[in-house]
This record gives C-alpha cells, sequence and structure tokens, in this order.
C-alpha cells in the first residue's frame, strides 16, 4: 500500500469556498484536490493500492483530514468535481465528536485532527518526506519494500511544527529531482517510481516461478 | 527548447463548451489543459524554455492548434483558469484566414491546422512520440542534447493518421513506464527526466569550468 499525504498550510477545511473561484477562496484546496487525481487515477483506472490524505489546516473547523481511498469508485479527474465532492465532504459534521476517520461515502472518510490522526491512521508505514534537496528517490533502497507514506507540502511547503512532527516520527527525507515542483507532479514523480520498482520486482519474480533453481 | 504537443482526438477547436462541465461538453479539453500546467508551471514560476501545443481535432471549426510558451506570463494553473484563457483563445477569428500562428497575446497564439502546422512550427527538433511499452525515456540517450520535441496522446491515444504522420517524421517511440497514464503524468514525468539531465549536463561543465584540465 502505498499513501500520500498533503499538507494544506491554509487550505480551508471548511465547505464555504466559491466553485467559481477555487484557488482564491479555499486557501488553495485546489492544489490538494489535484494530488487525489495524481495519485488515485491512471488512463482508465483507479489505482487501488493508494490511500491519499490531504491535511487541511485552514479555516474556522480546522484542522481536519480528507481520505480517498481505491475504493472510491467515482472519483473524476477534473478539479471540478472534486471539488465539488470535497465541498460535500467538508459540510458533514459526523466527524465533529468522533474520534478517527468517519465513512462519508465508501472509499471516503473524514477525520477532525492533523498530523497526528494520520500518522495514527498509517500505523506501521514506512515514512518518507518530500524535500528539496534531500537524496534522490531513484537511489533510495528502501522504497517499495512494503507500506510506505509519502508527506508533501502545499504551495508554502512545511511549517516548523509539521517538520518536527516528522523528524519525531523517522521520517525520511527524499527528493524527487533539481526543480521545485508542484505538489501534484511530486505526487507523479513518486508514483512512476514506485510503478518501476513494483513492475521489475514483479518480472523478477516472475522469471523465478519459470526458474525455480534461481535464487 | 523542450516542446509538448498533445493531441485532442475529440477536444473542441470552438468556444461552444460549459465552463461548469468541461469534461461533458469539450471532448476532453480538460485534460489537454492540465498538461500546459505540468509542462509550463513549476512551484512559483513559469518555464521559460518551454512551448505546448494544443492540437484539437474535436468541433466544427477543427483542425486548430493552440500555443503557449514561456512568454506567457499570466497562466494560472487551476484548470478553470485555463478553460477562460481556452474559451477566449477558441472565440477568435484571427486564425481563420491566416496561414501558421496568430499571436492571442504574448506567448500565446492560435492556428488553424493540425498536425502538419505543429511540424512545420517545430523545425529542427528531434521528435519523439510517447507510446505504451517503448523503450524507457531513462534509457534515451538522444534526449536533451538540443530541441526536442513530445508528442503525446489524450485519453484515446493517437489515431491512424496520427501514428503515420508522426513515423514519417521520424519520431522515436519512448516510454514513461510499466503503467498506463494521464497525459498530465506522461508530461510531468518527461519534464523529471530533462530537468535531472539538465541539471547533470550544467553541474558537469560547472565542475569542468572550475578543473579546465578535465576534459
Amino acid at each position: 500500500m502505498r499513501s500520500f499525504v498533503v499538507i494544506g498550510q491554509k487550505a480551508t477545511a471548511s465547505d464555504d469556498f466559491l466553485m467559481d473561484d477555487l484557488p482564491g477562496t479555499s486557501g488553495r484546496l485546489d492544489v490538494l484536490l489535484r494530488c487525489v487525481r495524481a495519485a488515485t487515477l491512471y488512463s482508465h483506472g483507479l489505482r487501488r493500492d493508494v490511500v491519499v490524505y490531504l491535511v487541511l489546516f485552514g479555516g474556522p473547523r480546522a484542522p481536519r483530514i480528507l481520505r480517498f481511498d481505491g475504493k472510491a469508485r467515482f472519483l473524476r479527474p477534473d478539479e471540478r468535481s472534486l471539488a465539488t465532492l470535497a465541498r460535500k465532504m467538508l459540510a458533514t459534521r459526523a466527524d465533529a465528536d468522533a474520534r478517527g476517520f468517519v465513512e462519508f461515502r465508501a472509499g471516503i472518510a473524514v477525520a477532525s485532527g492533523g498530523l497526528s490522526a494520520v500518522l495514527a491512521d498509517l500505523r506501521g508505514a514506512s515514512l518518507y518526506v518530500l524535500e528539496e534537496g534531500a537524496p534522490d528517490l531513484r537511489t533510495e533502497r528502501s522504497l517499495a519494500h512494503g507500506d510506505a507514506a509519502f508527506f508533501i507540502g502545499d504551495h508554502t511547503g512545511f511549517d516548523e511544527a509539521t517538520r518536527t512532527q516528522l523528524a519525531e516520527a523517522h521520517a525520511r527525507a527524499i527528493g524527487a529531482g533539481p526543480v521545485s515542483l508542484h505538489a501534484e507532479d511530486v505526487v507523479t514523480i513518486v508514483s512512476n517510481e514506485l510503478d518501476r520498482r513494483e513492475a521489475l520486482s514483479g518480472r523478477d519474480e516472475s522469471v523465478q516461478k519459470r526458474n525455480p533453481g534461481l535464487t
């Protein structure tokens, strides 16, 4: 299982944004929603082994988290559809008095809480934080062995509290290349690297099955 | 200079789509507009060395081409802003009786025509076509030596005529990984590979400058 956790420092945790001016009225929730597409959808399909957390630190109901996984069959790639879904999720009060994630629809859940709630939900996954100038993900040997979660900042990066919390959780810093990219592009590049490693390891296994004498 | 050419087999070449239902009314122009963001924008900036062509084969005014380059300073990342801009560009009649590209604003141009008009505009660039199962772009040695143009299909891939025309133009097939991806993710992965190669070649040059005896 791969998880992506996108931190929106100003992204609104309530539903009072304008659909016709998402960047201007939602604390750049548009950045985070584009990450949902990049993480969960490929050509004509939905990735089943992915979970995306959007951590919303903006507005009166913050902090809150939106969680999307591979059972969310009706996810659509365009920003307006994703914003419509997010607005419905943010309008619920079901998470206000609950602990942990409350399912909104199949594969889609909401929680009141911030990074700690995400870390609790990720139990056992290897943690990586995407940082500019960190060692290249292409040469990170530990990737693709078991569950992994990737923390990505929005257009403003990470705040100090988040950085400290991730360090305490032993998140390993990795980089996605020499250029400072949009969050959704980072999701795409991490996904591509994991796809390549999984394909390679699948091919290795099938080779071993055909040649059981090989070790 | 790097160029991305995205082929929209059904994407509308006229301005009669609904802003509130872009995927349902524009022949999936939304797919192509997301490629503009992926190709031209990075965190807090616009790439100056990139040109994007959207080739529109749908609707009554097809074929037409929208061209965006690094002089287009007011490009915004969200889909609605890009769709608003595209609608204004598609409403013009300036290209109807003109040959080649007609500038709409600085860095933004429109042309009546299809793939041949793009190929004429690209004069001299090495051509690559992104195909599933083709040799991996990571091992393609010719990349990043001079101007390169990358042809990418929309959610329906390439039609036979396009495929034939690209083969006749000696476009080389390359692949972006083992999973069939959205067009905008392919743009991101190609951009990341080129960024890495340029950074590496820049570093090599700076090493050579510091150590002029090295060859």
